[in-house]
């Protein structure tokens, strides 16, 4: 199919890859490199007048870098005159700043929304937003597509006996929740609160867990400090084993060095946002999302339903 | 005046400080940091409501982050019901890029304004836009402030004699006309044509050289090739001594040493974009742009026409 093209940015090339391979298309031609001074030099180098254009860029970290080199992508292929723009962002960056915690606070979540309108975004496919009311920031259709599926089945397949499903605050039980009903097992929240101001958190377990394998689910893991002392908590409580698993590894500052020293067991995570050679660690299970972005891209393209995959 | 409020982000501290002692005002409470996964966070310290806000930066490198800063604080600033969001903006980066000189190439410089826009800037001021056309890349109003009588000035004072001032090509003659009628010079263009395709450059000398003090003027000076090259080709032909001079010394790559070892007597910049301390050579001259700016926000503030500025 001539008119459906898959272009790469920096972010994650080689998931771009995987996408393309499932789909049977080759990756289109471009390069993205910088000028002497460090702005963004894009070539196209083929044509795509006409054709339905996917472009795979997750805005992981250099998140400022990746999010330009999105934006001028964009703005080169709407101006070679492609029928439609599509962004396929695995991973969403700037989405905690989703609403206004504080006075004088930018939501940074509705910013790069309106940027990837402006610069040309015609869709947006993306997996696991960290708030689903993000969709609403976009007028452009979005798909919205879950990791936990992906989690739970690698999870199925261990066959591990008397598990416990915990999220690692409140804000992410309805995850929980949905891995726990496909596995079939009960669910546990770490309940953390602050009895007065100024005075150390308590952090109290609310399920049960004496003898079960607990496996925690969130959707970032960024400096692993939640999530490595959930696990710790939960040993305490007597836990057999912890397992953890999140959709999008952002990993940054301390985390890998506060997950080899936790007692997680295993980390599963997926390829949302690529892993530096020194993340590759022992306990670090990758698992794929090539084979549901690519399905979605194959369903947007033949006018299907996407809604297939959300569950 | 309380309704005033000048801000700066990390492009150009010192410049914002200059304007804001060139007011009589103190810099707005602000800090602009970084989240661990590289994410830019911005707290106001502050109420702004009602105020007209100044924000004072440069898309000079690290060009992708400081054009995030500056978004991204746009937004905060709208979003804490600031009565106007005014950018102050000495060098305007991704303008190079302003025309589809190819096929399927982006236009970022128009991509930027739109960005500007979406985010919220209700105005603009910036200096020596690469091509002037990028003011009507804009919805909202542009001041475009001139850097030459600042650069002219400084050349007024040495009392040189018997000066020419040279375009280092066709694109700057307009410029070195604008500096030539206030010294009262001729000027010269170094005319460079390639005789046939891939055969090396000529560079042809139109004007009388010999003898003489050149005065080398241009918007940018990037990589410095353009202007050494010349400022060899002027000695050769005969000129007394070089002097060079740009508004925006982006100097990347190998510009200093380049600059180090040409035949340039003397290199006069503004402060549009902020040195780093290794490019502080003896040859360098900088001027500052803090009063032209200071008095462009004075003007707009008070409703006062700001077109005395360009002259
Ligand atoms: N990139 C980031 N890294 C760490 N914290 C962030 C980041 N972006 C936003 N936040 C903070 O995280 C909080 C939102 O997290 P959550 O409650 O999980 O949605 C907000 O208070 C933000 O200030
Ligand atoms: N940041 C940059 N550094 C070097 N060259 C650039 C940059 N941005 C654009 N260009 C190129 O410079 C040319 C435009 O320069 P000019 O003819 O001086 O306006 C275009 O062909 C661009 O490809």
């Amino acid at each position: 199919d001539k008119s459906l093209k898959v272009f790469t940015l920096n972010s994650n090339t080689k998931l771009a890859e995987e996408i393309a391979n499932h789909i049977g298309v080759t990756l289109g031609e471009c390069s993205v490199s910088r000028f002497s001074d460090g702005e963004i030099q894009i070539n196209i180098e083929e044509s795509i007048r006409g054709c339905d254009v996917y472009i795979v860029q997750s805005t992981s970290a250099p998140v400022n870098e990746h999010l330009m080199e999105l934006l001028i992508m964009i703005d080169a292929v709407k101006r070679a005159s492609a029928k439609s723009v599509n962004i396929v962002m695995p991973y969403y960056g700037y989405a905690r700043q989703d609403r206004k915690a504080r006075s004088r606070e930018p939501i940074t979540a509705k910013l790069v929304a309106n940027l990837l309108e402006t610069a040309g975004a015609d869709r947006v496919i993306t997996i696991d937003l960290h708030a689903p009311q993000i969709q609403g920031f976009f007028d452009v259709p979005i798909d919205h597509l879950q990791g936990v599926p992906i989690l739970t089945e690698y999870f199925k397949e261990k066959n591990l006996e008397d598990i416990v499903v915990v999220s690692p605050d409140h804000g992410g039980v309805t995850r929980a929740r949905k891995m726990a009903d496909r596995l079939g097992a009960p669910i546990g929240i770490i309940d953390k609160r602050r009895p007065r101001p100024n005075v150390a958190e308590v952090m109290n377990i609310v399920g049960k867990i004496k003898g079960k394998t607990a496996i925690l689910i969130d959707d970032i893991i960024d400096t692993a400090g939640t999530i490595t002392l959930a696990a710790n908590a939960l040993i305490e409580s007597g836990a057999k084993e912890v397992y953890a698993c999140c959709t999008h590894p952002v990993l940054s500052g301390p985390a890998m060095e506060r997950i080899e020293n936790s007692k997680i067991k295993e980390l599963v995570i997926t390829n949302t946002i690529p892993l530096s050679e020194e993340k590759y660690i022992d306990k670090v299970t990758p698992l794929s999302v090539a084979p549901l972005i690519g399905e979605a891209i194959v369903r947007v393209h033949e006018l299907k339903s996407v809604s297939i995959l959300f569950d």
